[in-house]
């Protein structure tokens, strides 16, 4: 289960993308309705919304269950002063879009980030009539299609997104997999104490030796915290020389503490990255 | 230094994308101009055309040096029969390509796949008038634009898709980050033994308790194998369940060979998906 959180002070919070996103829906989703969103074009954009004072902090995917790791946000979350205080697990369900007075039938063309394209496959497979256009988002491409009014046109994105434009939903869950999620995170400049934190995201540069990074997972074994992801990341500059990072977990958070306390003393800038709550749960009905 | 390698039997070798696509380029390079390339619109296809008998190899991109792993490949490679014997690293040069006789400064909107208009974020902000038109490809956007004539259109794609469709580079190398390197690597479905093999990739899965990568890599730290590279991906249809992919390397093949026997000892299912010679000197000059 997803907790929903409340963190004083926080009223705006940014993401990545067009007004109806699924970035837009998971802060909806984990904050409240009762937060502004505010959208950005960019994640550099929406990395900057902090510091020029137009959020309190920003959510952004981290990784897809089928897609795999969001590398842009790692690499901008190393470069920030930013720390994760929550995770969210959003399940992911693609519809197919329309206008208002549209019929399923008369569908000729449909648009979405290649990425939502190339996870319905098989719809389209079905359909073959359908061109596929590429577009740079998924709730901008209802929006244009909307705008556009044209009855043949329909989009592929989520229910947020066919609601914030006045879409209707001509096909819903079309995307191949089911079992598809993004996990989001949490970002904020000066995270408090957190309750019930059980999950840390650490990065780590190791020195390049046989051993050094059976070495440096050492301190979690031995203090019994569970390494829940691993990611090496090649470094910018230095074309495969890598960036490690980690996600560890343990109902003990002192224990997070002395395994990272060891780890500073066989790897090189280790940064931890947030200390939170886990979500849990992630099954389709559980994310809702 | 990029080996070039001559493999008998091998005379027609399958990519994903358009003729003239950053992966044709690196088959070419890798195998020799007189090699046939088979194009095919998806990774799966690319796949399907070893057993479909169009190809005897394949050559797909498993990793960026600024976007990151290509999963997509990774969960395919997994679900075939094929092995990797051989990698190459391309140096990734994005150009601005239009019709003859146009002029840089007429040009009113560019296309390209989304990945590469985001590596080439600073062009747009210095010439902020320029539309960005998503596609699904790089080469298939240049071929559109030549397609249709327009001098007020022009496309982001490598050196080998202008050539091919007849096009002009009307400015060269407007990536971000000259670092920019893809990682491809050569699937055969049966591999021989390979003069000069040092690097290894292998694919496994853990048991989920604490220590268990840390004892995995052990094997490794023992026989002096250095580890170039790990990734943990979701097992589909187990959401934040594990495998692990591993790229080792030693200077002598037999320990390779004994840590992935020790390895069988304490991890599930591994798989030595390629023992092939890495490619050296991954600099933009030495790559060309």
């Amino acid at each position: 289960m997803n907790s929903r959180i409340a963190i004083p002070g926080l009223s705006r919070v940014g993401f990545q993308g067009e007004p109806g996103a699924y970035s837009e829906e998971a802060a909806l989703r984990l904050l409240g309705e009762s937060v502004a969103t505010v959208p950005r074009a960019t994640f550099q954009a929406a990395f900057r919304a902090i510091p020029d004072g137009a959020a309190d902090a920003i959510l952004v995917p981290v990784e897809n269950s089928l897609a795999g790791s969001v590398v842009r946000v790692y690499d901008l979350l190393l470069e920030s002063n930013l720390s994760i205080i929550a995770e969210y697990i959003l399940s992911i369900e693609h519809h197919l879009i329309g206008c208002p007075g549209a019929r399923r039938d008369e569908i000729r063309s449909v648009a979405s980030h290649p990425v939502a394209l190339a996870q319905c496959e098989r719809f389209f497979e079905a359909n073959s009539l359908l061109r596929r256009i590429p577009a740079e988002d998924t709730a901008g491409s209802v929006r244009e299609v909307l705008a556009r009014g044209d009855t043949s046109c329909a989009a592929i994105a989520g229910r947020r997104a066919a609601a914030r434009y006045g879409g209707v939903i001509l096909e819903s869950g079309i995307q191949d997999n089911r079992e598809n999620f993004t996990r989001f995170v949490l970002l904020v400049p000066e995270p408090g104490p957190l309750a019930g934190a059980d999950k840390m995201t650490i990065a780590m540069r190791l020195a390049h030796r046989p051993g050094a990074l059976a070495a440096s997972l050492e301190p979690f074994a031995r203090n019994g915290v569970n390494l829940l992801k691993i990611e090496s990341r090649p470094i910018h500059g230095r074309p495969w020389e890598y960036q490690f990072f980690l996600e560890v977990e343990s109902e003990a958070p002192q224990k997070l503490q002395t395994a990272v306390t060891e780890l500073r003393r066989c790897a090189l800038d280790v940064r931890v990255l947030g200390l939170y709550q886990a979500a849990r749960g992630e099954s389709p009905s559980s994310a809702a």
